[in-house]
């Protein structure tokens, strides 16, 4: 297979990722954002998420900035930015803030030292914890802990599940493509004696 | 926060996840398939991709049939499944096979010793490769190599990019709800002197 048609085949066949923007600063204050598509929940307690990265690639001022920062933040992508969130993989001199470079907005909260995405809906203020080299191809899993979380209150039902149709949130099909989910539906504990029934209705 | 609504809490938060059943089959030939969400992409050549679990969890003969057969197979959700895959979920006793339990269908491709599932759209045939324990909560991230690829030809474009959508398939919020994407856009390269535009006409 030619070089870019596998990439864009073999990304796309692994299915829907989600699709966040990544915050970070530099110690020289410059603010940076990167589109990530490999973000992944690691466990809830302790609340922890991953990523795929590899150090030498375009997003390599998000690992530098957290490898010297040891702090960043995930900002889920929305239908209104998603323009703007693909042109931060765009490779911009050092001394460019994407935020500046797409028209998003820096956002400080918490006295967090990592820059927030405003228009996000739900963003996630991340420490960094450790690293893992996938030696078969040189990437890195980057495992971040959870410090806090910033989302309207009104997304979040009794029992703690959010519905991210209600986020405007959207999802990563392959390299370049962004696709917007609607609610299927939202099932019970699965048990080997009972079938699966809807707990939609069930706040 | 009690439990369930920070399991639930936390699994929403990290955004829509993918959606898929990985296929396997025990040394005595009992077949399981299991619902994983953490299915994410690493590398596009070699080709690979890589998923989380616990080996004393519900999936646990998922990851002992990957460590004695070395293979597994792994197969979208699409829309008309999300019961019976969700249902796959459930604590079954050792001698059941979660397709007969929940109705789905074994099909064996290619001599693969792992089954796939029929009613999937996308299927990979995957060898394990290597397993990385991640120390802070215990979990391993398994490494699969991609080794064949059954898909609808059609859904493939010129360029090697697949529309997920064609395939009906479905992204996983939270622990328990499956939702469809709707293709927003597809969009160019991003560089640095120039806006992104939609590629999506061009084939």
């Amino acid at each position: 297979m030619e070089r870019r048609y596998r990439a864009n085949f073999i990304n796309s066949v692994t299915g829907y990722k989600s699709a966040n923007l990544i915050g970070t600063a530099s110690p020289e204050g410059i603010d940076n954002l990167a589109v990530f598509s490999s973000i992944t929940h690691l466990g809830s307690d302790p609340a922890m998420l991953g990523f795929i990265t590899r150090p030498t690639t375009v997003p390599r001022h998000t690992y530098a900035n957290i490898k010297s920062t040891g702090i960043f933040t995930v900002n889920h992508i929305n239908s209104s930015i998603i323009t703007q969130a693909h042109q931060t993989a765009a490779r911009y001199e050092d001394d460019m803030s994407e935020f500046d470079a797409t028209g998003l907005t820096t956002q400080y909260l918490n006295d967090w030292k990592a820059p927030f995405l405003k228009e996000a809906h739900i963003k996630i203020a991340c420490k960094f914890v450790n690293q893992y080299e996938i030696k078969e191809n040189g990437t890195l899993l980057i495992i971040g802990a959870i410090q806090h979380i910033h989302l309207p209150e009104d997304i979040v039902h009794n029992d703690g599940w959010i519905n991210l149709e209600q986020a405007d949130g959207v999802t990563i099909n392959g390299l370049d493509s962004y696709a917007k989910p609607t609610l299927l539906d939202r099932l019970s504990y699965a048990k080997p004696d009972k079938q699966v029934t809807s707990i939609l209705d069930k706040k």
